[in-house]
C-alpha cells in the first residue's frame, strides 16, 4: 500500500474511534442532563426531528418542542430526584453517518410525593445520525424492565 | 523518524485502541446476551476452549458445550429475570495477542420462584486471546461479593 | 495538506483518544483500589499535591499523606465492605496537559457495625493534569446525592 492509502485508512479508523466516543457521550449527557436538570445539556443530544419513545407510564415524544414539554410538564415534575447509571454501551455503524447503539441503565430516584425510593431498570435502543460532522440521537426507544418502590428506603444527603 | 516508522507506530497505537474497545465489548455482550437471553450473542464472546468459573452457587464450566449446558440447564432456569450493569473496565495488554481485563458488576434480578428481588455484586477477572484478528474470552473468573434478597422489593413493569 | 501535516494531526487525535482512556482509568482504579483495599493502586491515581474533597460526613484531604490518613484512619475503618460502580464518564480537554472529568457512581456497602447495607449515590468532578506524560487526578470533588441504609438488606457471599 502507498503511504497515502495507509494514511487514508488510518484516518477512517480514527474517525470511527472518535465517533464511538461521541455516541457514548450522548447517553452519558442524557443522564447528566436529566439528573442534574441541565436543560441545555439534555436538549443538545437530540436532533430537532428526534423521537423519544419511553412508553408506559410516560409516553412518546417527537421533536424538540415535545421533548421540552416532556421534561418540564411530565418527567421533571414526576421525580423529586434521580440518578441514572448507564453502562454496557454497544455501538454499531450502519454507514458513514448512521449508527445504532444500545445500553442498559439502573436508576435510583424518588417520585414526587413519595417518601421511599423507586428503582428503575431499563435498556435504551438508539438510532444515531451524523449531520455536519456532529452525532446526535435521531430516535431513542426505552424498554423498562422494572419500575418499583424499595420499601423502607429513604433517600437523603449525609 | 521516517514517515514509514511514524505510520507504523500510529498503526500499533490505533490497533491497541481498537482492541480495547473490542475487549470491553465482550463484557457488555455478556450482559446483553445473558439478560436478554440472546444465546448466539452470549456464545460469541467465548473461545471454544474457554473456562467460565463462577464458583458458588453455580459452578465452573469448560468449553462451549459446557457453557451451553450452564446457560440452559442451570443459569437461565435459576433466574426469572436479570439486569447486569457492568463498569470500571480495565484492560492490560500482555502481548500482541493476550490481554487481561477486570470489571465490576451490579446485578438486579429475581430468582425463579421468588417474589422478591435479589441483588448481586461481583467482579469479573478475564483472560483474553486474539486469534485470527478476533478477541474473545479464554477464561473468566467470577468473584461474587454479595448475593442477597432485597426484602419487600418486587420487580414489575410499569 | 502534506503527508507530514496529516500525520501530525493524526498523532494529536490518537494522543487525545489515549488520554481519554487514561483519564477514565483513573476513576476505575479509584473504585478497584478502594473496594479491594489495594493501597498502591489507589494512591497511584493522585498527584502528590492532590485535593480529595468528599465533604460530609468524611472531610477534605490534601496531599498524599492526608489521603493515606483518610484511607487508613477514616474510610476503610468506616466500611466493612464497598462496591462502587462508576459510569457516565465525560472528559473535556482544557489544554494539552489539563482536563476536567465528571462521572456518577452507585455504591453498595456495609458500614462497620451495621447489619444492613448502605447505598450511596454520588458524582465525582475531577481536575486532571498530565505531567511527564502521565495523567493523574489533581483534584476530586465528591457530591453525595444520597447515603442511606437499605432496611432489611443483609450482604453476604453465596
Amino acid at each position: 500500500m502507498s503511504d497515502d492509502d495507509l494514511i487514508g485508512r488510518l484516518l477512517a479508523r480514527v474517525d470511527e474511534l472518535e465517533s464511538l466516543e461521541a455516541i457514548r457521550s450522548l447517553t452519558f449527557d442524557y443522564c447528566h442532563g436529566f439528573d442534574k436538570r441541565d436543560y441545555d445539556r439534555f436538549m443538545a443530544i437530540w436532533w430537532e426531528d428526534c423521537v423519544w419513545d419511553i412508553g408506559e407510564p410516560f409516553g412518546r415524544f417527537e421533536g424538540h418542542a415535545d421533548v421540552h414539554r416532556a421534561l418540564h410538564d411530565i418527567l421533571w415534575p414526576a421525580w423529586d430526584e434521580t440518578l441514572h447509571l448507564c453502562g454496557n454501551n454497544r455501538v454499531a455503524f450502519l454507514g458513514p453517518r448512521h449508527a445504532s447503539s444500545e445500553c442498559d441503565v439502573q436508576c435510583v430516584g424518588r417520585l414526587a410525593g413519595d417518601d421511599e425510593a423507586t428503582i428503575v431498570g431499563a435498556s435504551y435502543s438508539d438510532q444515531l445520525e451524523q449531520r455536519d460532522g456532529l452525532w446526535k440521537i435521531a430516535k431513542r426507544k426505552v424498554t423498562i424492565h422494572y419500575f418499583n418502590l424499595v420499601p423502607g428506603l429513604v433517600l437523603s444527603k449525609p
